[in-house]
């Protein structure tokens, strides 16, 4: 898990775009075929998404499998600049 | 497997990347530190990636994740128009 840069800013992705449109976790597991638990664990980025599970949120979000991980790319890549800001102000 | 509409496509599209670049399975293996029999499993769409192994793929092609899955929805939406178009003779 700790390789991957994308499990936490997709389980962040997910949650915000769940919260978004008012779904509980149950009712977004219910429209991605997915299980409850599983979608929490996936927003808390403990698990790492599959491309089937990847296709059956973007297909219950309504957009693309590529749109999601885009996102996702977006805020790993702003988490990063904040991250070397956050350094030159400490040095 | 047969659940996922991107297995296939992205099989092939991770096929074309590395044929374009002129890499054998191995040396696409080396690069991504994946298993050999895995990338060859990938591209026959006989095995489903993780988020990691697209971060993996696409850093050694040199471009997004979400390049990677834009590309292989591009090929399944082709391969689903052929499909209609194909249908269609029949009829």
């Amino acid at each position: 898990m700790s390789d991957s840069a994308l499990a936490a800013p997709l389980g962040t992705t997910i949650r915000q775009m769940r919260e978004t449109r008012g779904w509980s976790q149950e009712l977004l597991a219910e429209k991605a075929d997915l299980n409850r638990s599983y979608v929490g664990e996936l927003e808390r980025g403990k698990v790492l998404a599959s491309v089937l599970t990847l296709e059956k949120l973007a297909r219950a979000f309504g957009f693309s499998a590529a749109h999601l991980i885009s996102q996702a790319e977006l805020l790993a890549s702003y988490r990063h600049v904040r991250g070397l800001q956050l350094t030159a102000i400490a040095c």
